[in-house]
């Protein structure tokens, strides 16, 4: 299959074409290009468009490309396929992808579309993973793979590696299981291409094989195939028994998925957003953060009202000035401070005690504070401001920054001892607590230090 | 190899074996261990530690371990480590891991090192390497690959292969090259096995391959070999001669790397650090944002002055009291847009004219707006503030968030045109333009509305 970068001129052109339902040119610009050119070309069209054009073109092409698009985009274009052209579709796929597909549509529709699926055995496996959480390792895998008997000779084993081969895309490894479909080991392409033809399995697989269970979790396969450079990993159940497996382009997903989901939750947006989703699901996934931004505020309201008498001296009116200074001061220094914890947990690369880890915040917090406070005072005297003033100001940062830095360091380690994700910790939300920390700290250490 | 999760228990035990140098146990307990677990134990073991297991263990296990563990540590142990412990390390690993770690060392030990190679072919192939850009497929290649004449009969090409593949850790794909070593096209495995051993290459080679040139920067590469589901890309230079392959899990890291590097700009840290980096390291990655930050501050301060006047009126001290609030407001919304815009300019997910991207954001920020707004005209009734003052408050917020919005929305497109990272833009940065701009608005808006 051949790949082209989709510029606007020939989307243009494809979109002039769906209008015009010239099939005779459509066939011909979009024959044998690679389905993840498809899918991009998909992306750009419309739902009417897309529809069209997964009507028009074989499903060999469009089913893989259906399987790479977004989950509401493709939502929709179902909708406008029957169950008959859906099941033409899945039988095309790997039934990884195939089952990706199903399990988004209406439960009634899925037994229609299941139904309609011509080869048995595709179903069959289809049902089983149907039964598998998504975010576990049997969400991910394929049943597609290639297995031989440990009891059969090399060349015996040739003969059936070439017709499973016929079914699995990739043949990334063979796997040796006994009688009973449990898992023995592996057998290495070189070792089997520089055998000798009558050797038995049993005498050249390599038991040492890399294995995940069934129920564990998405990230954990993700973390052990990337930790040991995996490019395909079996999955079994309790009893040893192989039921499938996964490859690395999964995996590549998942760790994409988890890293733009950190990153999204770190810049306060809650449900997976593409920048052309429709209004309504931005709002859903911006407006709860904003709301908790305006709580957080209110809450300075609150705060700074307490001292509106102070305002009467004009030596003390600077405090306020600095008060969105100090809100910033102590929401950046959080916010630093709980993303480098939340990837040192990512990564399992948090080691040390607590209490050193905690002093380490307050040298680098002292140190990046008087540093900061030093331009402060600086800064004050161009203004025209009081030194004690200034001091006081500038000390009260030093401490913000300190508590700012402990409360990003801790909360995230908090959360994740208690099982929470502790990505969330790291956006908004310790923002919004500094933020009304830091300015209640400022007000509080100024008080004392000024005796107002 | 075995693999384990090294606890805290196993690594106190392995300290007191090195403590007490007690080789025998240090061997035994070691004995098969990954070298994925051996580098996440190193990382557990402070430098003298980690040199001691480095000289006793043989290099076959050490090398790959040592490729794997973090830079800066790698280097301080290298650092004990003489030229000839070294080159036997650089003589186990493929040659991309073996340039990764010479790149690193100072000038004239490099030669020093390379000196000590004992295989010619293995310096003439690292020597080569030496001279990419990190950054570009060149940098990221590994000579190690499989390749065969296009002339060669199947049982020919079975043999070279054989021989081949010794050198090779894993044969991902054989590629096919002409006796120019052009690159042809690939052999599938599939094709190998099922094909008549008398054909010839020529006749059975799949000729639409994927390739990469090796000045392409990393982050092409892993985006070309992500899009399309690759595991090893061949390299070629502009002659079509082919140099090298990059393999799927060092492209893994590449992916690793760029959505960390991402997360840690969002989040104001510039050099790439972990929790555990020295304070020196963490100060210089986080005080220049801070900085940035203060001198934000610094603006509003400058701009609130201009109003001290106002805190006289009593009705009207409540505009201070909002400050941090609506910098807040500005700041997070500034945030939300700018990583949906990264992410999608990294994800090549944005579609659509800008116009249309412009009428977007401001409906967003509109409805999100209208519904803050609302609820801060609610809770200036419970704070018994004046009307008037309330709803000038809850509208120029609305405006704020708008602007805000489109600061987000429309920095880091213009960043992407120009050429930069559009990353830099979802940190302090965009926080802070968008608070001192909010600050800005908000009182002269309400110097406008409430006429002072």
């Amino acid at each position: 299959m051949s790949k082209v970068d989709f510029n606007n001129e020939i989307i243009d052109e494809i979109k002039n074409f769906i209008s015009a339902n010239n099939n005779k040119k459509l066939k011909e610009t979009l024959k044998d290009i690679h389905y993840a050119d498809i899918a991009e070309l998909i992306d750009n069209l419309n739902i009417d468009e897309a529809t069209y054009l997964i009507k028009l073109l074989k499903s060999d092409t469009t089913a893989d490309a259906l399987a790479e698009i977004d989950d509401e985009k493709r939502e929709k274009i179902l909708k406008n396929l029957s169950a008959k052209e859906i099941a033409e579709e899945l039988t095309e796929l790997d039934t990884d992808d195939a089952v990706d597909i199903i399990s988004e549509l209406p439960e009634e529709r899925k037994e229609r579309v299941i139904s309609q699926i011509e080869d048995d055995k595709h179903i069959e496996d289809i049902r089983e993973l149907l039964n598998y959480d998504e975010n576990t390792a049997g969400g991910l895998m394929a049943k597609e793979l290639v297995k031989v008997n440990e009891n059969l000779s090399v060349l015996k084993c040739l003969n059936e590696m070439r017709s499973q081969a016929e079914n699995v895309t990739r043949v990334h490894s063979i796997y040796v299981v006994d009688g009973k479909n449990k898992l023995k080991g592996r057998l290495s392409l070189k070792d089997l291409i520089t055998a000798n033809s009558k050797a038995k399995v049993k005498d050249i697989f390599i038991p040492n094989v890399d294995y995940v269970y069934v129920n564990e979790e998405n990230e954990e396969v993700a973390r052990k195939m990337s930790k040991y450079d995996l490019e395909a990993i079996p999955v079994i159940n309790s009893k040893k028994e192989l039921l499938g497996r996964i490859t690395i382009d999964d995996i590549v997903d998942v760790i994409k998925e988890e890293a733009e989901k950190d990153y999204q939750l770190a810049a306060g947006i809650s449900n997976d957003v593409e920048p052309d989703d429709n209004i309504l699901n931005l709002v859903k996934a911006r407006l709860p953060w904003l709301f908790l931004g305006l709580l957080g505020g209110l809450g300075s309201v609150f705060i700074l009202e307490k001292f509106e008498l102070i305002m009467e001296k004009p030596e003390l009116r600077n405090l306020f000035f600095y008060t969105p200074l100090i809100a910033a001061m102590a929401g950046n220094v959080g916010v630093q401070s709980s993303a480098i914890i939340v990837q040192g947990l990512a990564n399992n690369a948090l080691k040390g005690s607590l209490f050193n880890r905690l002093i380490k915040e307050i040298g680098l917090s002292l140190i990046n504070g008087l540093a900061l406070a030093f331009i402060l005072v600086l800064a004050g005297k161009l203004f025209d401001q009081n030194l004690i003033v200034s001091l006081t100001i500038g000390g009260s940062m030093i401490l913000v920054i300190i508590v700012a830095a402990l409360v990003g360091t801790f909360v995230p380690i908090l959360l994740d001892k208690r099982g929470i994700d502790p990505a969330i910790a790291t956006g908004p939300f310790i923002t919004t607590c500094n933020d009304i920390l830091g300015i209640f700290l400022f007000f509080y250490i100024a008080k004392f230090a000024l005796g107002f």
